[in-house]
């Protein structure tokens, strides 16, 4: 039962109650929409664009370069496409991080009707740095709290490596002004880790904490390569993690300790991370990349059972990106629901759902989606996107970025 | 332009000819059918019954409860459901490894018009082994080369920790006798490595080389735990491997050493091993997980590039399981077509689409799918199989192996 934007029961439905719509969910399988921690929605259009490649190469010779033709028309057609594929895969609300003209993803929030999570992805240092950290003063001014709630905006120094310990400070102090988090990369690779302890003498997650970033909330990306400091400093902070193991495996970034993360009662959400390191953004994917990848690690085949992978990327999601009243299926948390049908070989025998989902089932099975109560897609049509015309428009776009 | 069950040629088509029926691949990827080098077709029955296990409780208090049940029925029926499942998943050839009524197995291929590699599997140390070995004679007897050639016959000793050496040498020579090849788990966990060199004095290669097993011509299941002997022996004997991530990955069996096993000439396939440790048969989950766990596992990003994965899964596969006229797009080679539709966010923008279907796509994209020339999917609807009858039949089996 659905009142407005909320659940407001589940199983027994008052006699009163008398709906103006009713989904029939015969065969269907409920979850809470699918909740992507970090990713950067507008590089769907460097999607398969240079693949098989070294981290450098990857991004001095092909990523970076694309990047400096984009126009607004490209993160607004990319975030587009992101919106498309989020929503047919079952996904209910993002957290990006990417820029500039972060009001194009904004508005493709608002219009597509996903919850989002947005963040000027900050280099400081650039030598306008600083107008880049206005430019996450402006989308927080303008859009936190937008489009009924749906839209947060938190604070995106990209990196440590890419941003000095005093602009850090100052993004932090910026942030705790107006009470907003942090998004932020750290710990992605065994690089940044050596490099960080040569140039200041500490581990990431020591030297962030010394500069007062990790003061306002923290959403840290990747968290990779941690040691028993690092996990007590996220810990400390009750920093939330976004493991992306899709791209962290394609990549070679290596592999988050994240059976012990949990353990330790961390907050452990999935992400994508970008389409050019994915190359999608299937949530469904991730969860079952996270069953899978750490029993392997770790050689143990109870690490990360089925339903702590779907409840990362689905409750732990929600609280990771701060969006506490989503992420259940509950009375009084909001109706961001993905609906599987459960007809097709995969779901055959029924003998466990939630195993069925995340070991056997495709992303291709989400029926229908709502996001605050809001149908975005019904029997796998789009109610709030015009699909074809998004899939020429950023055919067209990338088609530039290549030239 | 294909004639009969051959591809007789590819782009330029004679003037002279004169298709009865032609396939709009307007927007169509078409690659080799994918290749299942190591299934147990019936096991579908058994998806998702037992998972988040330790191996031998799963197995124990499980599966081999729930084997015991399994009747002439279940074995057919749960092979059609896995039939279901690869024709809509894109696989036209598959090598199984299970029993008794293995001849249900090769019914299914016949029917469907799959193209199979069956062998009965034989556990060595049953009081009925000699029995179980002679049932796989008979199959080949019956079998091999049937259905226009599409069905071939295998022996299918389980494994040597279920097989004593007297009882290895025995399968070599009948199999020898026959001019059969030999199908076989190997190396599949550290334990079976362990216990083989306490009981016999020897790594499992060098042990089953000694009783002649070798010589026959061999495909062997799993890999995971080699070290430079047990490699040279795989190179001597040109041993086909079949590599499973997702299984060795769901059952935290360990990472198989598969770039180095490219890199020095072996023949790598992919299969899916049976549903229940998988839990899916669906080929363009394991050519993603091959791509992705070995660049993790080695810190490379280089590792088993995507169009190294889908070789793996298509030409290697075809060459492990011994029908070396299937595998490519070439004139002369069999008709044996995945054909994918590429419309859809995955595919968008189009940059590269060898990457695109190894790192973004599903297989629900396979439109079309023909083995030996023949349609036995065509735009998404299946040719030669009732589809809903079988969901319902498998089903109703499954419930009586539950009680």
């Amino acid at each position: 039962m659905i009142d407005g934007a909320k659940i407001s029961a589940v199983g027994e439905v008052p006699a009163d109650f008398h709906p103006a719509k009713v989904i029939d969910g015969t065969d269907l399988f409920a979850v809470p929409g699918f909740v992507n921690a970090h990713t950067h929605a507008s590089m769907t259009l460097l999607r398969s664009y240079a693949d098989d490649m070294k981290l450098m190469d990857w991004l001095q010779k092909m990523i970076w370069p694309a990047e400096a033709k984009m126009q607004p028309e490209d993160i607004y057609w990319g975030a587009m496409l992101a919106a498309v594929e989020m929503i047919r895969t079952g996904t209910t609300a993002f957290a990006d991080m990417y820029g500039p003209w972060m009001e194009k993803v904004a508005e493709i929030a608002a219009d597509s009707g996903l919850r989002a999570v947005l963040s000027r992805g900050i280099i400081g240092v650039a030598p306008d740095a600083d107008a880049k950290l206005q430019s996450n003063v402006d989308l927080y001014n303008e859009f936190h709290g937008a489009a009924d709630g749906r839209i947060t905006v938190m604070f995106g120094p990209h990196a440590l490596y890419t941003c000095p310990p005093a602009f850090l400070k100052k993004v932090g102090e910026t942030a705790a002004k107006l009470g907003a988090e942090i998004h932020i990369h750290m710990s992605e690779t065994k690089g940044e880790v050596e490099d960080c302890l040569k140039q200041y003498g500490k581990r990431p997650f020591a030297h962030v904490e010394s500069t007062g970033l990790f003061e306002n909330g923290t959403l840290a990306a990747h968290c990779v390569h941690l040691d028993d400091e690092d996990i007590a400093i996220i810990k400390k902070h009750n920093i939330r993690v976004a493991h992306n193991p899709g791209s962290n495996m394609k990549l070679a970034s290596g592999t988050a300790p994240v059976p012990r993360l949990l353990n330790e009662g961390v907050t452990v959400a999935l992400g994508t991370d970008g389409a050019s390191s994915n190359n999608n953004l299937d949530m469904l994917d991730e969860i079952q990349l996270a069953a899978l990848l750490h029993k392997v690690t770790t050689l143990d085949p109870l690490a990360v059972p089925a339903l702590t992978a779907l409840k990362m990327g689905t409750e732990y999601g929600a609280r990771a990106i701060g969006v506490n009243d989503t992420g259940k299926i509950e009375a009084g948390y909001k109706a961001d629901l993905t609906l599987f049908s459960t007809h097709g070989a995969a779901w055959c025998p029924r003998n466990n759902l939630v195993s069925q989902l995340v070991y056997a089932a495709k992303s291709n099975d989400v029926k229908t989606v709502l996001v605050n109560g809001r149908v975005l897609m019904e029997n796998h049509e789009l109610k709030t996107l015009d699909e074809e015309r998004i899939l020429f428009e950023a055919e067209r776009c990338a088609k530039r970025l290549k030239q």
